[in-house]
């Protein structure tokens, strides 16, 4: 899977676009963010030690970044108040980051997907029984309490890694389909089924080098505007 | 849950039905049919002692209903035949029971029954987990390999119960859909997804009365074009 590189993302110009379009801006592009981006400790590195400064850097920089429209389901941002506590949240969120649900009962998806969902789930639910089987095979051998750890830490990757496991996985995943949006996650089960679906998506650790490289576009637009 | 009577089933009348019908047939209701209804020792019984038994009883009504287009997806006559054997199906089957994929890259399904399946598979994967940490827990009490069979049992039941988990499944839901057809089934998953889709359904021990009141229709039908 090659997914656009930040470049390519900020450089392309829509059919028509740069004619048609009647403001000062050039044509905004609408990205969806997941909460991976400010928990998971590998991606979030490059904006913060914790969510809350990984938030922070994230908006000090989409402030300056008009060519880019940024939006979040409320789902999703539900679970980063676990992260940042909803009184820490910054005002500038609620201007920068758009809460938007996706229209649920009006979308689509190709009945194919389903084949891959189901068929998938089979061979995970397969694989739970087997780890499980083991666990008690294993019950002479090892302590009850470690025993159980591992079985727990190998039942959740068998029957969780790797694919959409709840309503906010979908949330993004439809959010991104009906905004014709780039989908930013450090998910890898998100990423697998926006492949399917079409939707664009970057590598997460890139995401700000993306933020940079869009307040750069910006301002040279800027430049270009006033001169 | 309300399914369709077999009476109703079979007086309803196509919009506009039978003025624009130029055949000497009333509208033809298209069935989808399950392997269910020849396997499932309790659905079956009405119609034989064995699958190829209730098999030869369906083709010999079936071949009397002109009334009525019986389909099944090839994937699902592929589980019959581990039942009935190749060489043993009648030659009336080819004839009488229309083997037909759905059109797995056109259908569509709404993107909501995307939110029900996957928290639904949620749940399901946290009581497997349960069920298995329970297992583990027993192992000083239990001989293993009837804690391995208790095991199987019941996770089978938390995860596979009441749910669509194969692509036959899915097939049997999709080819219902795309030809708006009635499905017969003895799986409560299906039912359950049918009722979702906007599929119409019949209680499958009611299988039987439905061919037989068709006959009836047929033969009455059959009477009055004759007059």
């Amino acid at each position: 899977m090659v997914p656009a590189s930040p470049e390519d993302l900020l450089d392309s110009v829509p059919p028509g676009g740069e004619e048609k379009n009647t403001s000062l801006l050039p044509f905004t592009k609408k990205v969806v963010l997941d909460t991976s981006l400010f928990v998971n400790p590998d991606v979030r590195k490059s904006l913060g030690e914790t969510p809350a400064e990984a938030l922070d850097t994230f908006l000090f920089l989409a402030a300056r970044i008009p060519i880019l429209e940024f939006y979040m389901p409320p789902s999703i941002l539900e679970e980063l108040l676990h992260f940042v506590g909803r009184d820490k949240i910054p005002s500038d969120l609620l201007l920068v980051l758009h809460q938007k649900p996706p229209k649920r009962y009006d979308l689509k998806i190709p009945a194919l997907l389903l084949y891959e969902l189901i068929e998938d789930m089979r061979d995970r639910v397969n694989k739970g029984l087997r780890v499980a089987e083991k666990a008690v095979r294993n019950a002479e051998k090892v302590r009850q309490e470690e025993n159980i750890q591992d079985l727990r830490k190998k039942y959740r990757e068998a029957l969780r890694e790797g694919i959409i496991d709840s309503k906010e996985d979908v949330d993004l995943l439809l959010l991104a389909m009906e905004l014709e949006a780039l989908l930013i996650t450090a998910d890898q089960g998100l990423i697998t089924w926006a492949e399917k679906l079409g939707i664009r998506w970057l590598f997460p650790e890139r995401f700000k080098d993306y933020l940079i490289g869009a307040i750069k576009k910006s301002e040279l637009h800027t430049s270009k505007t006033k001169e």
